[in-house]
């Protein structure tokens, strides 16, 4: 059922270039760490901004959006579901015991559906959208939505280093998530102890380092001087 | 490594009662269905919503959300991972193909972190904050963003019946997902017939309306009179 290391290429998709702020924001990071994790080689597919809308993108990822991902005949979209292929090859990142692959699934899932929209709504008001009025005014409420999301997290997270017994594909996803807030105007998980301990444990492992490293590399190398 | 069927009685975590406007919507109607699909019996395990935030309900859910679930010892939460969990029981809902399964994973993420935080948007400035001058002013933009995604869907569902080959836990992850729309002030998905034709083909599965009728006659039955 499950894909073992096999010989086929892996390729990640991603965008050309991005505005510096974005650097290690997009979410091929989290691709590119955990075939880290796994010290699996990939390449990359680059693409310009511009054609990401275009029909022929579309056809490899509906919302036109970035990551993509490929390996042989598998071609795939959305970020959380690459995440969970490639951690499928092996326990590294999965555990094999059907109860804590489940409980990794729910981690992984909440990491997507019940944090990260609410940091992505930090994120639109304290960079994209600033100087509206809407978001003026609906900031205060926004942010303790995200922040009500982080301390239930942070209660849980007390006295753990992981969400389950060890370090899962949701601890990489669950990272990723939690650097969002390096995006707001402050970064309120540093004001949150036990998150702020939790993010930096999780992002003090090599392959985080060499995601990001990668990630800048290839935006610096393919930036635009116009 | 997947849990075929078996003795274990499973049990769906809900909320005891909620506003009537809520029948239909809250989400232990995707797990209901998802069993009926499989024609899995299951019990109801109710919870008053004033207990959901206490920390004994937190160690079900983290998030003190609906639904959770329980099968043996398995403990589960995210709608999303508890679907997940269902449909690997079978290939009723999750094709066993390794491309393919890694697809409907795709769109069981697209369902959950690429369209329904556009739609929850809608449900807040809709429902919740509808008199706020926050939400008077982002309403056209929100609006905006969630028929971008639906647009989006509807081109790829444009001459399809279903988001990959067949019907998959995935479709019936996104119907409900679609099914938020009926939230909003008009119901958006009515006026994109490739969507609406979509959600009604689905929403014609048995298993959904005994979903919805078993959802709506728990919460009729517990209905209090304050």
């Amino acid at each position: 059922m499950h894909n073992k290391y096999c010989m086929n290429s892996i390729k990640i998709g991603t965008l050309r270039s991005v505005p510096k702020a974005a650097y290690g924001f997009v979410r091929d990071l989290r691709v590119r760490w955990a075939l880290e994790e796994l010290q699996l080689p990939y390449d990359e597919q680059l693409f310009d901004w511009e054609s990401t809308n275009k029909p022929e993108y579309m056809r490899l990822h509906p919302f036109g959006q970035v990551p993509i991902y490929q390996e042989g005949d598998l071609q795939l979209f959305e970020s959380g579901a690459i995440l969970l292929h490639i951690a499928e090859k092996s326990e590294t990142l999965m555990p094999s015991n059907p109860i804590e692959r489940a409980r990794t699934h729910a981690w992984m899932f909440s990491a997507l559906n019940s944090v990260e929209p609410y940091m992505m709504n930090m994120v639109q008001i304290d960079r994209w959208a600033t100087e509206e009025q809407w978001a003026i005014l609906h900031r205060p409420e926004a942010l303790e939505d995200a922040q009500d999301r982080l301390i239930d997290l942070s209660n849980w997270l007390n006295g753990k280093d992981y969400l389950e017994d060890r370090f899962t594909i949701a601890d990489l996803l669950m990272t990723t998530v939690l650097g969002i807030s390096r995006l707001f105007r402050e970064d309120v998980v540093t004001q949150i102890p036990v998150l702020n301990a939790y993010r930096q444990n999780c992002e003090a492992r090599p392959g985080y380092k060499k995601a990001l490293d990668a990630q800048f590399a290839t935006f610096a190398k393919n930036r635009r001087t116009n």
